[in-house]
């Protein structure tokens, strides 16, 4: 099939296909880049991301790891052409340190602040969604995954506000998808009320950004961890996975699916 | 069906499953564990594991990190109730600080230390795999995958080496799962030449672990990063990926495949 991506993005790639004998093939390779964020001056954290949306994981990402609360916590947003982030904050705070961080299991992203385990909110969201509203927007998720059918190398994210609001995210991690998405919800001022779709397992730093955004419902294609399953209870998260065409599991709180 | 596994790595849980109706389930839940590790007193790293091979993942993560060049450098590791780790070393040296980790797109690790993004080694194996064999190793490691089958939650890891030597492993980061093989191969003192197998994407890091630990062959079941393919060029690695039952892709060197 020929796709059409942004050259920034892919790059096609000469490579030898097995299949019985050898023969040359083109594949479409996702690009993976650095970036190094400096928060008011002071080195925050170096990130690998795909070269797309970094000013909405770089806010998803302050705000997942409780730097900051809102858009207006930044007074300045840059990107360099070397890749550098710079943000300043209006009321500039500690960022942490080593030993404040924890490597998670996860694609991308990979470490959250300890704060959080400690800070889990309660969401008290009243928020339903029907379970056929769940697989319909899983179709939207799985229709528009044309990056990861081409590079089979990234995870997708898919946020659906009870306000009509939609945003997507695609990142070779699946931390970086839901930071993208957060990110996307801080930067709009938008409520993060409704359900949020990821290709990627439920591992207790998923669930933390989430809580953290208080979206009351996280569903996935796969997995969640026990961990993540304890921390979506801690935050009264309704939480399901293995997600298919027709058929979903429920791992916590079905009551806000009809 | 009914798997067995040990009850300190997976919990049966009750789920809700829908599929035009809702009916109660049982889903087998893999646990993810924090643990933090101290190097000679001095706080390393905090990581999520599944419960199992945490000395494989010790020893792999201080390799790849470059704080040990072989078990010989650790003279003492104990794993503590609390799940902390302690390690201490014959040659005690800095362990770099927060502003020389990059935090990866991985599955598990996460995070590698900048140094060894300018420190890759060039491999010169002279070890060679044929095409048959590749696909026999991918599915003997396909074969072996009853704990993602059952919790649709962890990578696995497979390195079969030029000796004869067989090592597997599993964790929810696929980061992890390449630390613990090359902790099992820092461990029992064997040759990394020979052939690793992963079923998680080839991103930078991945490579990054790979190179340090000289493994020739470099196989996924998915595909590389743009990144990855420049550092597996860069180490003179061989590296296939888009692994099925029958075929696979090369994205650098075939030379190494016969």
């Amino acid at each position: 099939m020929q796709w059409k991506f942004s050259k920034k993005l892919i790059t096609r790639y000469k490579t030898i296909k097995y299949d019985g004998t050898f023969a040359e093939e083109e594949s479409y390779i996702i690009k993976e880049i650095r970036h190094n964020i400096y928060v008011n001056g002071e080195f925050f954290a170096s990130v690998m991301l795909i070269p797309e949306k970094q000013k909405e994981f770089t806010y998803g990402f302050l705000f997942t790891s409780g730097i900051i609360n809102n858009s207006d916590d930044v007074v300045n947003y840059r990107m360099c052409e070397n890749y550098n982030i710079y943000v300043y904050l209006k009321d500039p705070r500690p960022l942490g340190n080593n030993s404040t961080w924890t490597i998670t299991s996860g694609c991308g992203g990979g470490k959250v602040l300890d704060k959080t385990y400690d800070d889990i909110k309660t969401i008290d969201s009243v928020f339903k969604i029907s379970a056929v509203d769940i697989l319909n927007h899983f179709r939207v998720l799985e229709k528009e995954s044309d990056l990861h059918s081409a590079t089979r190398c990234v995870h997708k994210a898919y946020f659906a506000g009870s306000g009509g609001d939609r945003i997507t995210s695609d990142d070779i991690g699946r931390h970086n998808t839901i930071d993208k998405i957060i990110g996307g919800i801080v930067l709009k001022g938008l409520s993060s009320d409704g359900i949020l779709i990821s290709t990627g397992r439920l591992t207790s730093e998923m669930i933390l950004k989430c809580s953290r955004a208080e979206i009351p419902v996280v569903v996935s294609r796969t997995a969640p961890s026990k961990l993540g399953i304890d921390l979506a209870k801690k935050s009264n998260m309704t939480l399901a996975g293995l997600t298919g065409k027709k058929r979903f599991t429920v791992f916590h709180d079905p009551g806000r699916i009809e």
